[in-house]
Parts: C-alpha cells; sequence; structure tokens
C-alpha cells in the first residue's frame, strides 16, 4: 500500500490539494498538519471582519476542521508542527503538545504560507501593535478597537492590506495615517493607477506620508505614537498596524536540501514539485511561473494557492494535472474605487525580461453617455513595441474593475494589441459602451505603436 | 488624383469608416450619402428613450452631421439615397429630393444596414402597430405612449428587442404581453439563460405567451387587441411592438452583382472587402467571421459594425487592417437581470460545425458567501468533447454578467476548458470569489470532460 500523502498547512493550498486527492482516491490516506487551529479560512476577508462588513470571525471559515474529517475523510490534524522533512526515510517529523512522532509520507505538500515581514521598528512589542497575518491577529486587532476605542491609527505600509485596513478603521472613526516609505502606494499597480486611489484615501480623510520611513513605536505598555526618520515630530497613533508584505515560509524546506528559486520562495516545476519528485510545494510559499515572462515569480495571493493545491491533489492522486500560471492579476478595494492589475506594469521590470514596453493610460466611461450611472474607469495597458504583445494593465474606478479578466485572459493568450482590440466584448448601454474601455485602450496604444 | 472614397448609410459601420479614412489621410476626399436624417446614432440605446432613462432622442446621437463636416472635414450628405452601383465605370447614382446624379469612387463602402423583418400580419398599419429599428420610429412610440397613454401593450418576439421594450412599456404603468412562435425567448442565449430571464420578466408582470403564432392586429383606426392562431380569443393591446428580427438591406449590393453569403448578408473577407476589390460592406447588411466555427455568420451588432467600419478606413487610407471575428458575444438587460452570451452555444450549430458539444450550468455567487452583497450567477459553458476546445457560454444574474467577456477572449483565443480553468483572474472578496463563476464552470466542465 502506498505511503500517505501528506499535506504540511491546512489553509488554501493544502486543504485544496488534500480535498482533491482524497476526491479522486478515496483509497489513498491523506494527512494535514496544521501548527495551529485555524485551517482553510479567507485571510483576504480579514480586513472586512476588522470593518465589520463581516459578522463572526467564523464566517471567514470555509470549512470547518470536523467536516473536513467527517465528510471529507481527511485526517487533519490542527496543533500539529512538522518540525523537519526527512527526505530519505520520507518521514516527517511532527510535534504535539509534549510529543514527536514520525510520518511516513509518499507524497509531501509543503504548503507552510507566508508570514508578515517585520521589520526592526522600536517598540514594536507595545500593546495596539499589530500585523494581519492570521486570524487570531484580525481577532485581536478587532478586540483592540472595540474595547480600546483608538481615534487615530497608523498604518505601515501602503500596499492592498495597508489599504483595506485603512478603510476598515475609519469606518469605525478612527483618524488614520498611511506611512509608505517609496513614493507611492500600491507598487505592482503602478503610477497611474497609485495616483488616483491616494488622491481618494485623501478625499475620504485619510493621511497619506509618503516617502517616509518609520522609526518605531512609541508610548508606555501601549503604543501612542509613530516616530519617523528626520525631524518630523511623532504622529499620534493609538492602533498601529503593519503590512509592509510577507515573506514566505521556507526555513522547514531549505533544511530539508529542498532547493529555492530566485525569488527566495521554493522551486516548483509546472507540477509544483520541488526538486524532489515525492515533494510538492504551493501558496504563499512557492513560486509559480509568470505568464508574462515566463520566469519564476512569487505571487502569495488565494487563487495561486487554491489552484495549486488542487492540481497537486489531482497530480498525487495519479491524475498530473499543472498547477497553471500567475499573471499577478489582483484587484483591491479602496474606500468607494476598485483598483485592479494584472501582467508586467512596471517598465524596468519588463525590460528586464527582455520588452521594449510602450504603455497608454486612457478614460473611458463605463457606459455610453446617454445612459444614467456611467461612471469613468482609468485604463492602462502596456504592450512590447515589436512583437506588440500586450504585457499587462491597470484598471481603476468605482465600477467595473473585474474587466482586468479580460487582459490577463489576453495575457495567457499571449495576444498582441490588435488581437485584444478586435475581440468581440460584450455591448448594450446598460453594461458598456460600444468600445467597452478595455477596447478603446487597446485602440489608442496600437496607434501608439504604429505611430 | 485618386476619386473619392464613397460610403453608403451613415450609422456606426459608415461613420467609423469616413472617420478613420480621413484621419489616416486627409487629402483623400470622402462621401457619404445617408438616405435619412440621423447619422451616427445609437440604435441599442432607443428602448431606454422609450422608457424615459434617456431624455432627449438627440442625447443618442453620438455626433451631429454638423460636426462630421465641419470637423471631421467629411462631405455627409443626408436625404440622399444610392440607387445603384455601376461597378463598370465605378460610380454610384444618388438620388435626392427629384434629382439624379453620378458620383465616382474610387473605393465604396456599403453599409446600408438592415431592416425590421415585418412578417403578413393582418392589420399592421393600423395605428399603434410599430417595429424599432430606427430613431423616427422610437419618436412615434414614445409620443403614441405619451399621448394615447395605452393601457395594455403586445410585444411580439422574444428577442432582445420584445425584451428591452417589455421593460421600457412596464415602466409606464402598461400590462405587457410578449408573444413568441418559438418555446422559449432569447434563442441565442441558450435554454438555461432563458428560462431564468422568462422567470424573471413573469415576476416583473409580463404575460410571457410561448408557442403562441400571431395573426393580426385587430380594432379600428388604431389597434385594440392581437389575433393569435387557433381557437384562443384576441389579447387587448392599444400598442404592439413588433420585434422579430432584421434581414439585413442588400438589394442594392445584389442588384450590381455583389455576391452575398450562405446568411444572406453580403459576403466578405478578412479586410471586409466583397467580390469586388474596390467595393467593402460592413455593419448589418455584412457577414463576419465565426470565431468558433471560422464560418461566415451575420451578427447585426453595433460593435462588429463600428470595427469593422473602422478597419475599413484604415484599409482604404492605405494601411491594411482586418475586420476582426465574431464571436456573437451579446448582452441584455431584462429588469434586474443581466444576461450575456458568446461563442456557440446550440448543440446542433455546434455539431454541424464538426464539434461534439459538451454543457454545464452551474449557479455561483458573485462574491464570497461572507461578504455582504453577494447575488447568484448562472453560468452554462460549452465545450467540444474531444479537443476540449471552449465554444460558447451564457451568463445570467443580477450582477456581474461582464464576465461573459473573459470567455470570449477565451473564445478568439481558441482555449480549452483547463486553460480557461487556468486563467490567473482578479480575485478580492468584494469583487469576486476565489475561483470566480467562470472559472467554477471551467472546473466541473472539466470533470465532466474526463468523467
Amino acid at each position: 500500500m502506498t505511503d500517505p500523502f501528506v499535506v504540511i498547512g491546512g489553509d488554501a493550498a493544502g486543504m485544496s490539494a488534500a480535498s482533491k486527492a482524497k476526491r479522486d482516491d478515496p483509497s489513498r490516506e491523506v494527512i494535514v498538519f496544521e501548527k495551529g487551529s485555524w485551517v482553510s479560512y479567507a485571510a483576504c476577508g480579514m480586513p472586512y471582519y476588522v470593518k465589520g462588513s463581516v459578522d463572526e470571525l467564523d464566517d471567514l471559515v470555509a470549512m470547518t476542521p470536523e467536516t473536513f474529517r467527517e465528510e471529507r475523510d481527511i485526517d487533519l490534524r490542527t496543533g500539529h508542527e512538522v518540525v523537519s522533512i526527512n527526505r530519505g526515510e520520507q518521514t516527517v517529523t511532527v510535534a504535539t503538545g509534549d510529543e514527536q512522532f514520525e510520518q511516513p509520507y509518499g507524497d509531501l505538500l509543503i504548503g507552510t504560507g507566508a508570514q508578515a515581514i517585520v521589520p526592526p521598528f522600536d517598540g514594536f512589542d507595545r500593546d495596539g501593535v499589530f500585523t494581519l497575518r492570521g486570524m487570531d491577529e484580525a481577532d485581536a486587532i478587532e478586540r483592540y478597537v472595540d474595547t480600546q476605542e483608538p481615534a487615530t491609527a497608523a498604518i505601515v505600509g501602503g500596499g492592498y492590506v495597508g489599504i483595506e485596513m485603512a478603510e476598515a478603521l475609519t469606518e469605525h472613526g478612527i483618524d488614520v495615517t498611511i506611512f509608505e516609505m517609496l513614493p507611492r502606494t500600491l507598487q505592482p499597480f503602478g503610477e497611474e493607477a497609485a495616483r488616483i486611489v491616494e488622491g481618494h484615501l485623501r478625499d475620504q480623510g485619510v493621511d497619506l506620508q509618503l516617502e517616509t520611513a518609520v522609526q518605531g513605536f512609541s508610548g508606555g505598555e501601549a503604543v501612542d505614537a509613530v516616530e519617523v526618520e528626520g525631524d518630523e515630530d511623532p504622529v499620534p497613533a493609538d492602533i498601529v498596524i503593519v503590512g509592509v508584505g510577507v515573506a514566505p515560509n521556507v526555513e522547514l524546506a531549505e533544511d530539508a536540501g529542498i532547493e529555492l528559486g530566485p525569488t527566495g520562495a521554493i522551486a516548483t516545476d509546472e507540477f509544483g514539485r520541488t526538486n524532489d519528485e515525492s515533494v510538492y510545494a504551493a501558496g504563499d510559499c512557492a513560486e509559480a511561473t509568470n505568464v508574462v515572462t515566463g520566469e519564476p515569480d512569487h505571487v502569495p495571493l488565494a487563487l495561486t494557492a487554491n489552484r495549486a493545491g488542487r492540481a497537486i491533489g489531482a497530480t498525487v492522486a495519479g491524475e498530473p494535472a499543472q498547477i497553471g500560471k500567475t499573471a499577478g492579476t489582483a484587484i483591491v478595494k479602496a474606500f468607494e474605487l476598485g483598483a485592479a492589475r494584472t501582467g508586467v506594469l512596471d517598465a524596468e521590470r519588463a525590460r528586464e525580461a527582455g520588452f521594449d514596453p510602450v504603455s497608454v493610460t486612457i478614460d473611458a466611461p463605463t457606459r455610453p453617455h446617454y445612459y444614467p450611472g456611467a461612471t469613468e474607469l482609468t485604463v492602462t495597458l502596456v504592450a512590447d513595441r515589436e512583437s506588440e504583445r500586450v504585457l499587462g494593465a491597470s484598471i481603476v474606478g468605482r465600477k467595473g474593475t473585474k474587466r482586468i479578466d479580460t487582459v490577463a485572459t489576453a495575457l495567457h493568450a499571449s495576444l498582441t494589441v490588435t488581437e485584444l482590440q478586435n475581440l468581440d466584448l460584450a455591448y448594450a448601454p446598460p453594461f458598456s459602451p460600444v468600445w467597452d474601455p478595455v477596447l478603446t485602450a487597446a485602440k489608442v496604444l496600437s496607434g501608439k505603436l504604429e505611430g
């Protein structure tokens, strides 16, 4: 009998893999070790729990441990930490409470996720200073807001989490300041999108401190201010959320001689396999191939994790399935605005990948001028000058930003700007102008490439 | 000096071609003959004018004749009807008022559009019986509703126009009955989509008479009832809208020996050229190549017309541009619902094109279960069994039906179901579940193809 399929980590990648493997091959034993107590939860929903749009933290849990055990026949063990992978014996060493044991595996999936990066800020250990990575932290932030009733908040980092948390805390009547070291927020979205979002954040009362490096957090037991580098006065903050990015959890893999890729995450092939053919990696700890550059990329987002996990589940059950590529597609809500991006927007990154990027930014309405309720979308579209291949896009506006999916699909199919422009997209006045904003952007970029 | 670029018909295809040709080659004379008085108007907006969402009929005009003449330097002549094309001499005969003259052309574009099909109904000439094809008809319907205050309306034909007009007239407090000869409405949208729309129409108080053939319209000077075949009693109707489809206006072309295609519309090549290399055809009178079947198709929709016109304008200005293919992508609002479709949904049509269609229909939310405001989408996805190539889709729901564009893009790129399933689409709780409904449909269809 084959040794079990063992999964390290019970979140998106791990539980998707376990579920799929068990469904496709019910006779195979599937064991999941999760060191914490939460499994299969929607991390992306946490800011909305803090905001109050989601009533209970449990609502973010797609499926309970009991359901996995009872309905899916998965041997899911929470409170079990895998402390080493012993590739020679094909076992993992598992610690739980005071005990340790060895668990043999036939196939192994590393789904250890990522952790919030914690820069060496002074006073990080004061009460009221949080990162937002797991459910326990979401819970703690919500309780702190509820019991301490902070009047001011500082958010360190102007990425998605920072912006979503700015919205969440503003909803509680808290005055929010975002500190961003770089000259703009939302790096992966490009300058055009970021500028619009920044204007909107300011309109909503968020104080945006760009090019401002945080030094530490002052106060007593609890934080009361943020200290910044330079001569600036400390900025009052009764609560601080640090969201400056995540780093893949690769220690366990590295210690076992599993190879990392150029991004620092675990290197995998098209089936999610590492350099050991019995060991897979998926989710926020692993790389995936970028569909535009063809190079390994680290995009710690939910869909990538779910999909790779599911594919690996199918593969270990005997039906090899590719984990799919990433376009780095992402979308974020910033108060009333949506901002979406896909592919390669950054000119320098495009050049490193061998492209000569040309870009346009257009404003276009979501509906014809005569139909009520039109709002404006700003679309930035980037293509390679010579091949005219589409490289990336961003879309910002109050409605209709899911149109980014059209460009993401075009990236997967390596379409040129002319091919994008010639797509037969849906039109009727309540839904779109005749030329959808994506088509208009393609039309304008096509003109620029010719001219 | 080159003879002028002459355009017959001043609507979407014609004015797009004229504008693009003049922009790309300002020295070339461009003449447009339009037999009516309206140019470049949004026919798709007319039901919303009748509904009252659009204040003035003029709001539907994208650009006035004066603007075309003065700002774009196009010799646009309304009230000028081309009565024959004389290919030997490369001239058209133009009638205006009591006069006729010959106009030489270097290149000619036939953009004569389509006309409403008028079945031989008794009493079609009674007051209060309308088709909805042009702006004058939209105007007449609106005035009739305003002055005659009909209490009951009959709509003959359950296509887009019928459904949009049902919504428009219901808005005026009129009791609406739709008569459809076939067993269901919205033929091109497939049974799954049509059934949901039909349920919703009934919920909104529309009386839906399927498999009911209309015989004629009774009354005095004005219509007061619809007579149906069989033993049924006449159905009261103070106003009647007949929307049973359109037929391409091909007489002028046919008389000049321009070839028609298998659909009965004018046959064209990838540049919109007819069998005469100086003569192009575009818009509702012309065929385009279906992206799924590779066969000529007749899809009289606005984007196809605009795009083909624009490409032909570029081509006659010296820079050949392809008119693009059609996926038959369409979207329609039916009260609170949107319904969208693309590609080949009909099993029989798929089989005729050499495919072995397999289809699934799934329900999926537009947002994760825990995020407020989710509504349900019903997605039908069709693929070929052997090649697993995606053939078509429909999407119905209250929000998010523009997701059809993702599938339309997949059709243009000939993606397989697995490739569709592996698209990196945008996810964040306010915008989508982790697996977008399109991906979920692909996942389920993929399982069915394997199973």
